[in-house]
């Protein structure tokens, strides 16, 4: 596909290229209540004023459907399908590019620019769905070997049953947040001594507070309760991918998870990005995942097709008031299950997703340390200080850390299809005593 | 307390006396759109017709607030708080009752009457609640015991965190339905042969279709994130209590579950009853749980408070055209903890909850097979069968079976307060290879 250019200045760094176009949710001081909009370059396009300004006069297909536009969340817009979502992402970009079909609609019209071309640095970001149910699955194979060997040597560390099912649990819906929220140290049930033969828990603040560097996928298409989704017809089912943050307690993991999984180590914050990549948009960038010596149950079986996405992630902690280091750089090619297996599994006994519902990959890990994206891997749980710049090391987060995860894909050359930030900063723990 | 009778004729086994008054969501034929009612007796009376009929006179503390009983669901009323809620449930209580202050409000009118007072065999029932999370406890000491027992044996059959904290795990809101909606046999992942070193998956109906006697509780404040709710303040939180049953495939569950819990073993299908019988009704049958031989933290020590409720439990199964058996009689003062301390400890790392947000409490069992919430429990894994009528057997679930809970509190002299049904009947699972 040849580059797209645009009437509009565009960074060549900037992760909101003509090839993007992410859809998120905004408000500014003048204007709070929150809406829909597009990303591009340095601005965000509001498609309320867009749309009430007569900007989709040529797309007659959304004519009926323009409400959705002044929604708080995406997921009418969602709701409308895969189809929809393409042909108006195709249409923003018509309108967008140079030498276009449409100059009339945005670029020769300089009110309609004045009353919908914000610059993204004065708008204010929202959750951009309203999400139903959260699910965070366990596909980062390097990963979960990785934090296997740590707690049960290498020659179990992953489960039987890893390799033949993409390992999931059920997250906490609620405390799924947008980039830049605040995010506060829990307190939470630790053992005092964990090594000891007796197992005296303490209400402690989290000593050993993590990150999780995954991607999200929304879901925009329903199904009805006890009716599969069949890994065909599963890609369907996908509105658009977010950078996610799993933040994690690791000590208060440790104690509670045995038998039914994590729970107050997992629910207290999840980060996303701010702006949803749409399938569409990721296309040109699909690829394999990484190859699963076991054969497949046929309801998961992709038969090669690709089904991953070729992009590029990394994370950066800056302490408080110190410099930025990145810390990891991996790629979303190390997973070992798509995101259509991972919906045809979550529904194969018929569980039902609504629009809106969200599902994490798990931690995506390369093999050496400068690949591993948590800090329980990095610094082998505690055992190893992670090196920042200035001589600051760490083990786990301590208060004041910004953690940033960045993700894109494409080139300068060809554009770069981004996803933003995925941002917080660490506040100290709630005084339970007081 | 007296006993309260009513002018309307009340059976006096109803589950729903005088003493009850518990508020659910209704529709009819005539009038499909959903909408508030309480359950007294035989009868649903409709509180939005009660409302558009000046029901609500003589209540001031309610005027501002009637839109809320023409909603589909209870959130709005249950964001009214608890004292909104005492109010309109005596108030209802007053206009109900015989020789009672208000008779010209519905006893002496008999339009009213007309439009608002329903044969409940003639309305149909909704989930009451929109949910946004669910999650399921496993506060019930001898279930965790006996389920330890049969996996591990009677001296490591509890964790060694089992009772310092209420274990529980994230579920999955999106598949929880009212009484009466059918439940489909879940497929899953199950070995073709458990006990084989090699460990082979199959895509398999479920083979060990089970139940799980619980409790469920509503919140109906919430909190923000970061926000602890502290042990005492956590009655606050609390809307109302409704039967549950929490559906699992024993076999999914035994081949996904580690190392992240339960998943596809349990988001097919969890059954709630459809009336909420609000915190005020069970207020009279107020108790203990089962008493914790190791001492708590500060966080989560009631210090002796009667924050259980004396409610007798039972589940039977019909088998398709076939005979009723009662198969468990339990109580729910067999749990260790209590829904206050399961609320403040999921939420003391700072989990935000929103009105409408579930809580389980577990499976319920007392110790002796006939007391026991499961048929896993029941049936010792399926190595022993359970006697229906009829010389019928079960270990697990047969497809046609119907499976009832009931539960309630007080007494014929008193006045019942009880739950109405919690009712599912098992379809044959959808052919995969179809």
């Amino acid at each position: 596909m040849p580059r797209l250019r645009s009437w509009l200045q565009i960074d060549p760094i900037s992760h909101f290229s003509m090839h993007n176009i992410p859809f998120g949710i905004i408000s500014t001081p003048s204007s709070p209540q929150p809406r829909t909009a597009i990303a591009i370059g340095s601005y965000a396009l509001d498609l309320h004023a867009f749309a009430q300004g007569n900007g989709f006069s040529k797309l007659s297909a959304i004519q009926p459907h323009q409400a959705v536009f002044s929604q708080p969340t995406l997921n009418a817009f969602a709701a409308l399908g895969r189809p929809i979502h393409k042909v108006v992402r195709e249409y923003l970009q018509s309108v967008l590019v140079r030498d276009g079909p449409f100059p009339d609609v945005l670029q020769q019209n300089e009110a309609l620019q004045k009353e919908a071309l914000l610059p993204l640095d004065q708008v204010k970001t929202h959750l951009p769905m309203q999400i139903g149910d959260y699910t965070d699955f366990y596909a980062g194979l390097n990963h979960a070997y990785n934090v296997g060997v740590l707690f049960r040597g290498p020659t179990n560390a992953l489960q039987p049953n890893y390799k033949h099912l993409p390992v999931g649990y059920h997250g906490r819906a609620s405390s799924v947040v947008v980039s830049g929220t605040p995010i506060r140290r829990p307190n939470g049930q630790i053992l005092a001594n964990p090594t000891a033969e007796k197992k005296v828990p303490i209400l402690s603040p989290c000593k050993k507070l993590d990150i999780e560097l995954e991607l999200g996928c929304f879901v925009c298409k329903p199904n009805t309760m006890g009716q599969p989704i069949s890994v065909d017809d599963a890609p369907d089912h996908l509105f658009g991918v977010v950078l996610m943050n799993d933040w994690s307690a690791r000590d208060i993991q440790a104690w509670e998870y045995v038998p039914l999984g994590p729970f107050n180590s997992k629910n207290f914050a999840t980060t996303i990005s701010a702006w949803v990549v749409l399938m569409d948009a990721l296309e040109p960038f699909k690829t394999t995942g990484l190859a699963n010596d076991t054969p497949l149950l046929p309801y998961l079986d992709e038969k090669g097709r690709q089904s991953h996405y070729k992009i590029d992630l990394s994370f950066a902690i800056t302490p408080n008031g110190g410099y930025t280091t990145s810390v990891a750089q991996t790629s979303a090619t190390q997973l070992l299950f798509s995101f259509p297996q991972m919906l045809t599994h979550h529904t194969v006994g018929g569980c039902p997703f609504n629009v809106g519902d969200l599902m994490g990959s798990g931690t995506i890990s390369g093999k050496t340390k400068e690949e591993k994206g948590a800090l329980l891997e990095q610094s082998e749980n505690g055992k190893e200080v992670v090196e920042l710049a200035d001589g600051v090391t760490r083990t786990f987060l301590e208060d004041g850390d910004t953690v940033s995860m960045t993700g894109h894909c494409g080139s300068e050359s060809y554009g770069i299809v981004g996803f933003g930030d995925c941002i917080g900063r660490i506040e100290p723990a709630i005084d339970m005593k007081s």
